[in-house]
This record gives C-alpha cells, structure tokens and sequence, in this order.
C-alpha cells in the first residue's frame, strides 16, 4: 500500500484540537472521515497534537493508502468531503518508512497577539488581544531569547503529562513586535505539553510587569516545576506553522 | 448635542450589509442596538452602504449623541455591547456640521483574492478562492489601470440602481500580485452600486482570457450598460477600506 503524507491546514475554533475524540471533534476525525468518503479507511499519524483551539497551518499527517492516487487528486478529493474549517493543502507519495510524528526533526509554532485598546474582528479568532498600554515588549523580547537552546523546561509543561525528562532544544525563539502586533516565533524538534502557550503566558508576564527577566531566567534552571510558571496562554493565539522533515 | 464620528469595522459574513435591515441583520442594526443599550437612541449615519456579505476595517459613521462622551469611553461602552463581528475601533467629537456620507472625499476598497489549488481555511471568509492556473495576472493589472479618471461607469453599476448620471472619477485603481495572493485596490470619491465587485469580475474575464483589455476599454465609454460586463465578483472578498475627510 503507498503511503501518503499530508499537509493539513485548519482553523481550530470549533475543534477540540487535532487529537481524535469520542464524539468524533477532533480535526483528525474529520480527515479520517474525508478520507473514508473516497474509499481510504486507514487511520492517520499526526506530526503533533494541537490543544483545542489551537490553529494550524501546516499540521503534517500519513496514512497507508488503499489506492494508488495521483496526490493532485487525492488532494481535490479529500477537500471536497472536509468541513470549511479544514484544508488539505498538500499530498506526497512518501516511502513506507516516513512516519509524520517520529520523523519530524523540527516543529515550528508561532504565536500572535493584538495590542491595542481595539482589536479588528477579521483577527479576534486568530490572536490573543491584550488592550493595556503598559506592556514592556522589549522586556519580553529579551525573555524569550533566553528559551532558545537545551533547558530544562519543567515549568512549561501542564502537570498532567509531564514526562520523566523535561529537558528540550529549542533552536530559535523570537518574540518581535511591529506596531500593535506582536509575533512570537519557536522552532524546536520536540515539545512538552502546553509548551508554547506556557512559555507565551510566562512572557507576557515579563511584558507586563508582574515578572523580570532574572524571574524568566530562574524558571529554565530545572529547579522548578509548573507552579512555579504563570497562566498558560489562551489557544486561538497559537498557530502549529510547520514540520520539518530530513 | 455633541456629535460624534465612529470608525467600525466588521465581518461581514453574517449580515445583510451595512444598511439597516426590517429583521435587523444590517452592521447599522448592531451598532444602533449598541448605542441605545448605552442611553443614545439616534439613528446612525454611515459613509457607505456595504452590500450583504461585504467586509469593513475603516467604515465611518456619525450621530448625535445625548452625554457628553469621552471618546475612549464611548468606544469602550459601545464595544462592550456589540457582537463578536462588529468593532468600533476608534470614535471623536465632531462639529455638527461634519457628515459621514456626504462629508466623505475619499472611499477605499480593497479586493483579495486566492490564486491557488488549495486554500487556508483562514483566508476563506475573506477573499475570492481561484483554483485554476490559468490567469493572465498581468493582463488584468493592465486593465485595471484603464479604470482611472473620469468615466461613464454605466456598464459598471447594477442595473436595478442606475442613477441618471453614471460618470464617476476614480482617483487610483492598481492590481497586485505577490505570489497565490492577488490584491485589487480602488480609491474614488463615489461608486455605483456594485461597482467594485462588477469592476474585479470584469477583470478577472480579462485575466481568464475569457475577454481583452479592448473589450475592458470598451466598457469605459459610455456607450454599454450593465449587460456588457460580465458577473459580479462574491462579497467575500471585498473591504470598505477607509473613508478620508477633509
């Protein structure tokens, strides 16, 4: 059987993230229902697990294919039995041994917020919006360069699912700010659960004050666990922009 | 009474337009209702009509106001009561004689479009989704220069509201293109009902080859009506971009 993969696009407001769910709301159940529809029963490997909410770009995912499909047509097929909310940009035939999660050697999120006392209703859905006027954004610029490399990122995992080694790379984190729009970009190959949007509501705590950056600092130093981090930032605001295999 | 000028932007996905609806599923609507629930009962004036299904970021609209706001507040109190779709993005006291609709010397627009075979679930509601591969983007960008200075738009208006004087003077009309994204930008003082969308569905018969710039030249010369042009381009794509005052 041929195997494909798939570079999915979604808007995650009225999903409950990617991961397939009982009730059938998870943007992996209505690719796996797409894909039923033009006769592919096969289950799908995501790259990653969104939280609900959390948007998309270019999740990647693969299944065993039952046909032989030419991947233009599979693409065109596979869209016209997905909900508006989702979008199969892309289809490749890949060899048997690519696998969307374990393959992927780099995940980039990117994280954008509004600030302004007004926010347009086009970005509401896709932007955290902080109407204040009393953000230090080069405070928190400053903070999110400290994320970039191996730490120990106990304190940015939901308590749940921490796992027994809370070490990361993270190879690029950027936090930059174009008038009333901030942009915050994170390049790492693995993550720990809620990762992203911690690290985001830690910054925003830097950003506004209530946190300094030696705070930013201590919290990568291993010592210290999710307590220790403030609010995990809401999901609308995070987009999965791409994944990166060799 | 203090008169106040509000700057509203607005999906337009869910409303019948600008203009005040019976059922009440015009913008105006909204903003009416949003303004009575903070004790100002008058009637609002707006700089344009937007068709149903037609996006805002900069519309302008004026009313006569019972308190004496200040303007931060009023945008605050108004917004608190406004649906998700609708903004006030900023409001300022005005003398009484200024008036949105015929204070106007300037109306934006701007028209996007999506030029590929697939599409971001995120840009759907806000742009024109063109799959094919055939467009002659030059040919149209050609032609969309032809619509500057003063011409008989009769071919342009919708027929049902054809005023007696069709002669319009665009200011500035320019297509670009930056990869699979297409933008139509117009700037005039006043525009026939439709015209925009009757202008990009025009254009886009000459960039499918389906008609030449000698036949988009011909629409400029008076001597045609709505019949000649071709269909008119989908709501969706089309934003009241901004309204300019003296």
């Amino acid at each position: 059987m041929p195997r494909f993969s798939l570079e999915i696009s979604y808007d995650g407001t009225n999903f409950l993230g990617w991961q397939s769910q009982p009730h059938g709301k998870g943007v992996q159940d209505a690719v796996e229902m797409a894909l039923r529809s033009v006769g592919e029963p096969s289950r799908v490997v995501g790259a990653g697990r969104t939280d609900a909410g959390v948007h998309a770009l270019g999740q990647v995912a693969h299944f065993d294919a039952a046909k032989d499909w030419e991947a233009r047509r599979l693409v065109l097929a596979v869209n016209a039995h997905l909900p508006t909310g989702v979008s199969v940009m892309r289809a490749a035939a890949v060899g048997g041994d690519f696998h969307a999660r374990r393959g992927a050697i780099l995940r980039e999120y990117r994280y954008f917020i509004w600030n302004s006392p007004t926010c347009y209703p086009h970005i509401k859905p896709y932007a955290l919006w902080l109407p204040g006027s009393h953000y230090d954004w080069p405070a928190a610029a400053a903070a999110a360069r400290l994320l970039v490399g191996e730490h120990d990122f106990a304190a940015f995992c939901r308590s749940a699912d921490k796992p027994a080694d809370t070490v990361r790379r993270v190879k690029y984190a950027r936090l930059k700010r174009r008038g009333r729009f901030i942009m915050f970009r994170i390049l790492a190959d693995s993550y720990l659960t809620n990762m992203v949007r911690i690290a985001v509501g830690n910054l925003l705590s830097v950003a506004s004050g209530r946190k300094d950056g030696d705070w930013f600092r201590h919290l990568l130093c291993g010592a210290v666990d999710r307590n220790d981090s403030t609010e995990t930032a809401a999901a609308r605001g995070l987009f999965l922009w791409k994944v990166t295999y060799p």
